[in-house]
């Protein structure tokens, strides 16, 4: 076999740092004011000139991922949090511009929500439930003078008990799936949007198109998963200049009507079976034709 | 060594037994009208004479596994679900009921909640989205004539950013905690709660007592996790004559102040690293003197 | 409601502390010798008088979790770890003679178990790669003057592709399940057993009784999953007078034949699909009729 | 915002379809011979000409996600299963050779590896455990007239206790690592190698890479773990003529020396804390220069 055998590809850094955020209210007040809490999961990828570690132990260009992770903290003690977006990218400043053989960067964030718990109808200053809901994400990438911001949200599981059907497939030596006019359409949603730019509102954006996705799913009458997926992402390109590109993954949780016939029973689309696996899988980008 | 070798406690059955119910609102509608949905994961496990099967693989009196899942689906569309406690107790009585052999049981629920999906601020009539906050969950054990109800959650993971502290505890050779007066305070809330009686409104029981148990956490200022728990089963107690027993089982999830002054940087109580492993475990039941 | 309000059952401890202790080999080698690891997860729960702690926030008697965190450490340092039932056996006698309000412990570990990795046919000096088969389970329990030690194994998946029958239960109206006298029977094994005493040579009995479990799994003609687990339990009872009793749960992780008719394909016991929920659950133990 | 709102790429198909063939032994025997067992998890991802069906709704070209998965079942009859590359290579053939707007394919599986059980010393013909090491991957994709199979292997955890160094790391105002010629290294790999051609004995080549891969893991005295990664995928290319392409990607599983110090004991490399989160992340590509 001809080819010398080189390092290609690579990456390094440090993952999942849990990181909590409190952020007290001024001044004034006798008990610590009010609270605000943001909790994120970084992790770290640095790229660019390595070789010398890789192929000879020579860590003279190696930041420890020891090092990434305090500064992860430090960070966030220095210039708060904000939006996971806006850490992402500050820290993506720092580590590229700041080792001259790091030429680029993938620096990724899960933030998850909490609420005020409520006492006699009041949010509570410093006291809070984790939400449970969908998890937010970003990724934030650098190469060369060029960072791209692409967030998202990940285990939102949404269900329609009616306007679903799916009928029309074609048929061959191994199909038994009966057509359908009505079932029960179920995901768990993975959504990532790509943004135009890097200076945004990113919290009230990702509120936004995290809603819009929901309400598109919930209004589109579906003929196929395929059709809601591509309906969401369009919603979101229709209505928002500053994204560029969404791409969603969709298991189709598959709910099974229940035969109750032997019970002496009907089921008119009342009990269903929602199994695990196997599960359909359906994956698309949408995205304006003028995209690179 | 002495002793004939036997059977002891047994049980069996079908475990998360997952069903989906859909109501349909009633007729006259054109579009199906307004839907609502009940998610639940049962498992029956059924108690009495089985030795012959264990000793001699004799069937006669083992109701299939199968037969017990068909049972759960056949029953959620004859008698529909109402509460996952109704449900159980319906079933408790058929399986102990129905067969002689059959002396006593165990079924348990999970319930999972969903939320209707916003669209132009209203709840679509049939599109869902889960909320995955706290999972609900209920057991109920048939014993003789004796039956018992044992609701509860899980899953439901809180934090106070202030108001606990951590002082006083005896120091030995392999003591180096240091005394606290103010740190973070977190945990996932398991709790189980036992019914006088199985005669209730369990769903606004749960819904009221979920709060109080978030809202006595908000509001106790803890010197322990101990303490704060005792005071959330108390509360309970106090104000749910229904209720004569709660447990809790509550992770102490530790979340540390990161030592920022390597980086020049001071730490008040504003960045914190989230750890996994080890975690405190703290459990405790409070109940009414007079419970047997 | 009459009854006053009080503390019921309590414990409290560390949870998980995750132990990996290196041996070396004795001196004189030039490259450290043959190491041989041990890796563990401890857990520790205290019983005793914590009332004050709990209706009062008093914790002049609350051994820190963390001080029990370190502890476990310190012994591994101090007296090695040998087997986990020695290991906390020693924790018991530590915890509970050395603070005269705890009366009572919990302790409990895993072991992971490692293989050496085979460099040229030979176990390597100090590499290692994790079995990754079943977990080694361990649960050393004092109440008064009483040490109980129950060990066991968890996730140990096996599968027999015959041998197993089901059929001559009962049918009522909810039953559909077809008789069969060849299926696949699969199980997760879950067993745990009692030993008498406390001075046993631990190591010899778990890889002892681990393979008769297995073996007799093997063996047995199957009539009932009941049945099969009954005979692993007896099994055990039988050979090793060191045990009192034996509990077993395992999931009947269902291999359904796949219907290939349609298909025109015939599939006599060749091609089944492996299903994740519902399952079977059977649980049972054994002992000697003489057991208290 | 310019641009025509389009679709990019896209996929479906039916994820983790779980398949457990039983091959038995051919006749003569009186009680059925010794069988082998193939447990598979496949999951099949179709991609071509399927816009109708996004944008319209228009489900004419869309094999059912159901019907791919009847024909993974009916192929294991058919066919048999080999190996699940060969597996995976016919399906590859029947999905896109069958439907003219099947353009092309991602096809994936896991293997899960189980032993014997022993009894008396010999392994038992119909009676298995399993094995629970690491899992066997592989993926073939057809592009247009390109078939590549690209198989691996993860959850293969390793550990080495010596022969491991980490120092002359750069240091900035965030670094506080101390430099160490001995710590404990590990991980749990997770690696993939392209082959070139898709016609090989498949199942010996797995054997022999995983073996090396392992072997080298333990040999390499390590100053980096990314020149142990860097290590283990050269060995295999300068073995193994067949494979053009390793990727790794190794968690480092951080082991921290516990400070023993406040208990008055030494620990010279003895007990060690396995930490959670966060771990350092490590990924490299080795290939041959030549490779396109």
């Amino acid at each position: 076999m001809t080819g010398r055998i080189v390092l290609g590809a690579n990456q390094y850094g440090k993952a999942e740092c849990r990181v909590v955020k409190v952020t007290r209210a001024s001044t004034g007040s006798t008990d610590g004011g009010r609270h605000a809490i943001e909790d994120l999961n970084v992790t770290t990828q640095l790229r660019g000139d390595f070789e010398a570690c890789h192929t000879a132990g020579d860590n003279s260009r190696v930041v420890a991922t020891d090092t990434q992770k305090n500064t992860v903290y430090a960070f966030a003690r220095e210039h708060g949090v904000g939006t996971p977006e806006d850490l992402l990218l500050r820290l993506t400043d720092h580590f590229v511009d700041g080792f001259e053989w790091v030429t680029g960067s993938e620096l990724s964030a899960e933030l998850f929500a909490w609420e005020r718990i409520a006492v006699d109808g009041q949010g509570h200053d410093h006291s809070f439930v984790r939400s449970g809901r969908e998890t937010r994400t970003t990724v934030v990438t650098r190469a060369g003078d060029e960072t791209t911001v692409v967030s998202g949200l990940r285990d939102c599981t949404v269900l329609k008990s009616t306007g679903s059907e799916f009928h029309g497939f074609p048929r061959d030596r191994y199909t038994t799936l009966q057509e359908t006019t009505d079932r029960i359409m179920a995901t768990s949603v993975t959504a990532t949007w790509r943004y135009t730019g890097t200076d945004h509102d990113y919290d009230a954006l990702y509120a936004g198109i995290r809603d819009l996705l929901l309400s598109t799913f919930a209004t589109v009458h579906s003929l196929a998963l395929q059709q809601t997926v591509f309906e969401m992402g369009k919603a979101v390109l229709e209505r928002y200049d500053e994204v560029a590109e969404v791409s969603l993954s969709c298991p189709n949780k598959h709910h099974f009507l229940v035969d109750l016939e032997p019970f002496g029973l009907d089921n008119p689309g009342e009990v269903f079976f929602a199994a695990d696996r196997p599960y359909g899988l359906i994956q698309a980008t949408v995205l304006r034709e003028a995209t690179p």
